[in-house]
């Protein structure tokens, strides 16, 4: 090997690392956003069945009840995580999502809101411990409204 | 309406309403299968990082470890509810999955292996709290056998 050599396979080997990592943060942007999505599927879940008992849609189940709530708060905190740099509409990865730019634009905000979120689920899970029904109800409703208002601002329909 | 038409109307009624059943219990087959397909992604997501730090791929990170550990702990006994009957591979539902048939021909082995990941996850969530690292890799690796050993009897590759 030549004295003259070793700065161009530097080069190269410089040039095939950081293309590499380009494509894995690519790759790791696309991970992010299907794991946000599978912990917002797994919320919606829990939610459900929230939902139809507070509504009346189907039986109030006290035990179902506690534990979906339980479940609500212990997945709240998840998702956040998954809105890295560059997984928003219009940042050009590999997997759709229907998370507006606007998120970018008002990350404090989004960040409330998320906060908001994790803090109505908890209540609802220490009602669920108790036996007023009445306030389970209504918090179910402080939570979904919750859901609305990030998805009215940051979500596309 | 004459009496004689009455019955008749019934039963056409009663037809479409078992209609609308089959095919809405089709949807909620496929919503289950999504369902555990999400939680699974999120314990995933969750177990990822333990791994590479229990392997020494990435560094050590005590409070990223606890944090995950908790979150794979209230994870864990989430996924498996998505089992319901007609979900398997076989089953002609309108989503894919990976869930073998085999899992039906021994429940009573699934369901023991879900309980072993979630009494694993537990423990490693306890050892978090603690500051035995050597202990903590090692009970990733529990978690990790756990995972194993069921996708390799019920797992499709």
């Amino acid at each position: 090997m030549t004295p003259m050599r070793t700065p161009l396979i530097a080069a190269a080997t410089l040039a095939v690392s950081l293309t590499a990592a380009t494509s894995s943060q690519a790759a790791d942007v696309d991970k992010a956003i299907e794991y946000r999505q599978d912990a917002l599927g797994v919320m919606a879940w829990q939610i459900g069945p929230l939902s139809d008992m507070a509504q009346g849609k189907i039986e109030f189940d006290a035990e179902a009840f506690t534990r979906r709530a339980e479940n609500l708060a212990a997945v709240a905190p998840l998702p956040w995580e998954g809105f890295v740099e560059g997984s928003l509409q219009g940042d050009g990865h590999g997997v759709e999502t229907d998370a507006l730019s606007a998120i970018a634009d008002d990350r404090e905000d989004f960040e409330s809101r998320q906060q908001a979120l994790i803090e109505e689920s908890a209540t609802l899970a220490e009602l669920a411990q108790g036996d007023d029904v009445t306030a389970m109800r209504r918090q179910v409703a402080a939570v979904a409204n919750t859901c609305k208002g990030c998805h009215d601002n940051y979500k596309a329909e």
